[in-house]
């Protein structure tokens, strides 16, 4: 049946007969066919060295049979000088491989991914290592084309000290897989990594890692996830997504990351010693979500994270009753000790994801009724220094839950709802801007959980030794605490540094002569500032934005800029990374044109528009998305909108997908825009993500809607967050300003409606399941 | 939320420190009172001795706080001696507990178990042992009623040396329970126990092992299962039914056991070493069936299993795509390497259960269409005294198996298809009447195997190391096995004897005078035959058969019996255990009463009816069934049944269970029986169970089903085993003589049917799904 398999593996194995000799050769290589002929003769104790410079199109196939005393070295000849560029990628396979200090910039994989820890079913890696090397923007040209950048197969690999960051397209950084004997049981270590800013993608695939998938739910991993910072991996509601058994996840740092390590479709992980930073400007920064069986999450810290449901501090989900493999298990027998949160908004919410309402228009495999069961949630502790009015919100039946020992001290205001805590005053030390250690702490209670195993917790969050005067909390110690700061060093590659230089941005001044405008725009640099110098300023061709740039009027008068171009182009061509501010300028078409448009593909990432104080008229359409294209922010303030036949358009993408993430007007006027006012679309119903965020404040809307069909001024279906507020809709001639998803985060509020229809909410809608 | 729990356990605690003392005391007690005394004062070290002689009634909580090296000890007298009956149980709490000796009979527990590791939430056992015991026969009296008659909590606790048997109520004989984190990853031990003869029940929950249930298809179990002797273990079609992880079920010899070995929910489990010996006596004797992930099926030996299907030598079942928890997950990741069939039927079925046909009358989440992958079947013997048909049967898509080395001796005829066997001849040495080992032998081929963990086996099913000449089958060593012998002393109390008095069966002799046959039936020894010297009895009540007892003519002229009882009794009324055998005798009613019936309740036993060359005339019903009642054997051979008003009435049961087993008949006629000639009924739809056998064969119909409303002459909703062949029916005023279920194990052939409807077979029949 699988014979081939066999030859080959038999063939190779014959080989390795012959390479036990260990040498100790370096051969410098200096193109890929002296790389080639270097790894066909390697034998175990071999390094092979690249030279220096741009490796373009090193399409790297490292297959070698080293042992343990003497691996195989593939490695730079001098580390952040080997650039690998193009259309390249390292594939591994065989035995004991060292890959070192390489630098992938410049390019993408032409295959499903960049390094892979096997080369095909006959040449998987085992106890292989990368390390010291960097991916950084190594992203699909296309936004929707799928890869991952690191796939494991084999066991025992490992991925370490390296940096990552910037992908923008379709799927996981990280996939770590499971398919068949000779890949479970791994042991992978993925270890002292430094993941940097993934942006959000809109939509579901972009986990920074994901263990498994939903048909590896019984499978033993033991894959290692340690000692990485995570920063700003922003791609989706999963910053790590968990789907084998006993993985553990230790001693991570999610530095403002808006997502959470949800423990998806796997049992029994270790989730100790993390810490979760948030902050004051997001309300998407999450936590750690519970889905199955077993788990133990102990030591953990969190910092300002305050997001809500899926998202939470702690979010305990409730399951579907003998669900189907793929979808929401019910908790049981999880244990949560010994975690700390630090003004956060509602650390607990128990029973997540609880959709009885919907169980009109969801089959019933989706419906998920069953709380959380014997699981242990004890020895916690909660600081607000401003209070919280719900540290713990419960959406079902909490009966099935031991709280015992849980600590809170909400800035005086006692909550003793549920009879969960036990309300105190700590007194807390402030080591660092979110670093609080309390100074004098309530002793566990270890005993009355004789035969749990919490003698498992045998340390704190820094390591100190949980044997005498143990406390509530992840700290035990302060002394210990004092001392710890976050050592970047520790992450990623030694020769590369993520610190960003912060000059003063270059203003450049551009007059009304022909053309100047353009070439200014192209020649600034990322951050530049333009400055409209004269008063009216016709354009005739398409600006192509694709970096971040400011264009504003000169003095406090507004400017005037004409475009002249051709039917059906845009003023503002969005290219991937192009971030476009306007200040103070009045926009003027000819009726046929577009004022902002992204490419119609290869949006490789997101655009962003930030326009305050303008105006825009006479356009055909203000913004139309393509497919793939993706915005981050739309941000429209104190800008007048009219005399146009369609507004914004982002409805061109599918299946759960959407084009833009935070969608904003804030003190606009809308005037006689005729139809497609805003069309924002997601498609199909995948509850895990939760993405499209549109927020309509302080607007006026008039005279606008007369040609829409729909008879609906403001289209928003499948968008998960909606907030229109003290905006005034007058003269419009449609049915309804709005059909809200009451289900999902859509509000209304202190709209004034004049001879414009009303605001409806619809509670429950019926959406296409798209798994 | 569980306050209560704690402070108890935090009593307990206290409690247990002043506890320490190791002492030595022994103290004999006398009755209950005593003993509940004794257990207050035990300390660590103590024993508590019950006095020879009959317990009755007794209700033992026995908990205690032992120590590893002072356990507390619970013991007979004198083994075998203390006999505890009525309605008693034994249930533990507490740690390092000993229990020796005891033997449970006549009687049963009024609680949901015998022997229960645990007395209440509050006290659960751990570290402790039950040894040395016998449960016999200690059945409720109504079998529908459910127990356990081991239930395993807690951690760590061991059934060993116990001899189990006769448990004919609904219900597991032993289940292990994971309700909690207090419960899972227990490393019980079962060992080294017999478990003797369970009658069939006739529907599901009559396994002799469960371990788990589905909703504990992620836990961890541990468990173990070594060195047990199974003996018609026939209770259903799963013997051992395993739904948690790596669980161990090694070197157990199953003795003709109508089931299997079932990996139900489990995942990852050690089925090592286990000896499976059927014979030609039945076609339901079992091998292994597998569900699920990664189990390692290794060295295990089969001789002649004959079972089908689901009780395949080696069954690999379909899955169904993304399954609901509770039903069968696609096989994925599972090793079966090393094991030996002799002389067995089909000894691979591959894809059972694909039931791809029934997709119009079953729901979607019924249909098991994901054929097994990532499987590895390699370096197996099948050798067979005489050919075989089809040493695999492939009942769906094999290309996700990888087979490899598998070894088939099938006297001299080639089985080509599917290129899944070496065909070769082995010259095999014939050990005793079961066990065959080869002189000659190939090699296995490890190297293919690089990276599949194949080094795991690493000796024989005797033992024997694989390291040098490693050979295929499951014995690597000629001179090892020709060294075994199945020794029974290893297996249950050592003061205990399986072994059964085979004495001639006593003959009496009945006249004819009034009263005299009833009362020779109450004093014959079970086995006893009572010969009717007179040719005419006139019987005017019931008589009861409570025991093996056969009544038959003296010479070679039948004998009248002629019935007077009242209307509505039977002439035979089946008692549990009753064993009726008839011989040469013309039974003559009264029109309104019944032949044979069971007790209208408690019956706790199956009943049987062998009749032979007798005659049975005008009754309401011939035989009518109870509700819980079952027959194992309903068994008529050359018989005339006629002018009755209902024949053979097996329907009084629901939701899977049925009322009698092997109903057969064969060269009898049946003239004039008005309705219900057979009515054998299964309710519902449980697909695991597969019973009820009706064989019809070589029998003449004339005249019957005059006023059957249903229009069916022998009526079999839900049966699965219906074989109705050359049979001749005549005259007989019905549509249909039978509707069979033809997806299941229903056929007919050679009838022959003259002015009597006709037979269909449905291929598809729509029931109610039961769980």
């Amino acid at each position: 049946m699988k014979h081939n398999l066999l030859i080959v593996l038999t063939t190779l194995l014959l080989l390795s007969c012959n390479k036990t000799t260990k040498v100790n050769d370096e051969v410098l290589v200096r193109n890929t066919n002296e790389l080639q002929n270097a790894i066909t003769q390697a034998q175990p104790g071999s390094t092979i060295i690249l030279a220096n410079g741009i490796w373009k199109d090193a399409k790297i196939k490292f297959y070698g049979l080293g042992t343990k005393d003497a691996p195989i070295t593939l490695k730079a000849e001098t580390p952040g000088e080997v650039f690998i560029e193009g259309q390249s990628f390292l594939h591994l396979g065989g035995t004991h491989l060292n890959v070192e200090s390489l630098y992938f910039r410049n390019g993408y994989s032409p295959k499903s991914s960049i390094i892979k820890y096997m080369i095909n079913k006959d040449s998987i890696a085992n106890h292989t290592r990368v390390t010291n090397t960097v991916i950084e923007g190594f992203t699909k040209p296309n936004r929707s084309t799928n890869d991952r950048w690191v796939e494991f197969y084999g066991k025992h690999n490992q991925l370490d000290h390296c940096y990552i960051s910037g992908k923008s397209n379709d799927g996981e950084t990280i996939r770590v897989f499971f398919t068949g004997n000779e890949h479970i049981n791994n042991h992978h270590q993925i270890v002292n990594n430094y993941f940097g800013p993934r942006p959000r993608k809109g939509g579901p695939r972009a986990e920074t890692i994901r263990v498994g998938d939903s048909k590896t739910r019984f499978t033993p991993g033991y894959v290692n996830v340690s000692n990485n910072y995570f920063e700003a991996c922003n791609g989706e509601v999963e910053i790590i997504s968990d789907k084998t058994n006993y993985n553990s996840f230790t001693n991570n740092i999610f530095y403002k990351c808006e997502g959470s390590l949800v423990l998806r479709h796997s049992n029994y992980a270790t989730v100790d010693s993390n810490i979760f930073i948030g902050g004051d400007d997001s309300d998407f920064y999450g936590g750690i979500r519970v889905v199955n069986t077993g788990h133990w999450i102990t030591n953990n810290y969190f910092y300002k994270i305050r997001g809500e449901q899926f998202r939470s501090p702690l979010a305990i989900m409730n399951g579907i009753p003998m669900t189907p493999l793929n979808r929401y298990k019910q908790v049981v027998d999880v244990v949560v000790a010994n975690n700390t949160w630090i003004d956060c908004k509602s650390p607990f919410q128990i029973g997540v994801g609880q959709n009885l309402a919907s169980v009109d228009v969801l089959p019933k495999s989706e419906i998920r009724s069953a709380p959380p069961i014997r699981t242990t949630i004890a020895n916690n502790l909660i600081y607000n220094t401003k209070s919280d009015k719900a540290p713990l919100i419960n959406h079902d039946d909490m009966s099935g839950i031991l709280f015992k020992n849980n600590v809170l001290d909400n800035n005086a205001n006692v909550f003793s709802e549920f009879n969960v805590f036990q309300n105190e005053t700590i007194k807390m030390k402030k080591i660092n801007n979110w670093l609080y250690v309390p100074e004098t702490n309530n002793k566990v209670l270890d005993s009355v959980f004789n035969g749990y195993d919490f003698e498992r917790i045998k340390n704190d969050l820094f390591g100190s030794s949980r044997n005498d005067n143990n406390k509530v909390g992840a700290i035990n110690q302060l002394a210990a605490a004092e001392n710890f700061k976050i050592d970047k060093s520790q992450y990623g590659p030694d020769w590369f540094s993520t610190e960003i230089d912060t000059t003063q941005p270059n203003v450049l001044k551009a007059s009304s002569n022909p053309g100047e405008l353009s070439k200014l725009i192209q020649q600034a640099q990322p951050g530049g500032i333009i400055e409209l110098t004269d008063t009216e300023y016709s354009v005739s061709t398409s600006l192509k934005i694709d970096k971040d740039i400011t264009l504003r009027a000169n003095g406090e008068n507004k400017v005037e800029i004409i475009y002249k171009g051709k039917a059906h182009t845009p003023l503002f061509e969005m290219h991937p990374k192009g971030n476009l501010k306007l200040q103070n300028i009045n926009i003027t078409g000819q009726g046929n044109q577009l004022t902002f448009a992204p490419l119609a593909e290869n949006m490789a990432s997101a655009y962003n528009l930030f326009i305050e104080d303008c105006s825009i008229d006479n356009f055909n359409y203000i913004l139309k998305a393509s497919k793939g294209s993706f915005a981050d922010s739309i941000n429209f303030k104190k800008t007048v909108i009219k005399n146009s036949k369609n507004g914004f358009v982002l409805a061109a993408d599918e299946k759960g997908d959407y084009n833009a993430e935070m969608v904003t007007f804030n003190n606009c006027e809308f005037n006689t825009i005729n139809q497609n006012l805003i069309h924002f679309y997601r498609g199909g119903y995948d509850e895990s993500t939760i993405g499209g965020v549109l927020t309509l404040s302080n607007n006026l809307f008039t005279n606008c809607g007369k040609t829409e069909k729909s008879g609906l001024l403001i289209k928003t279906p499948g968008i998960i967050n909606v907030d229109i507020s003290d905006n005034t809709f007058k003269n419009n001639n449609v049915k309804l300003v709005a059909l809200l998803w009451g289900e999902k985060n859509n509000h209304h509020k202190n709209n004034t409606l004049i001879n414009s229809g009303e605001i409806i909410v619809e509670d429950q809608q019926k959406l296409e399941i798209l798994y």
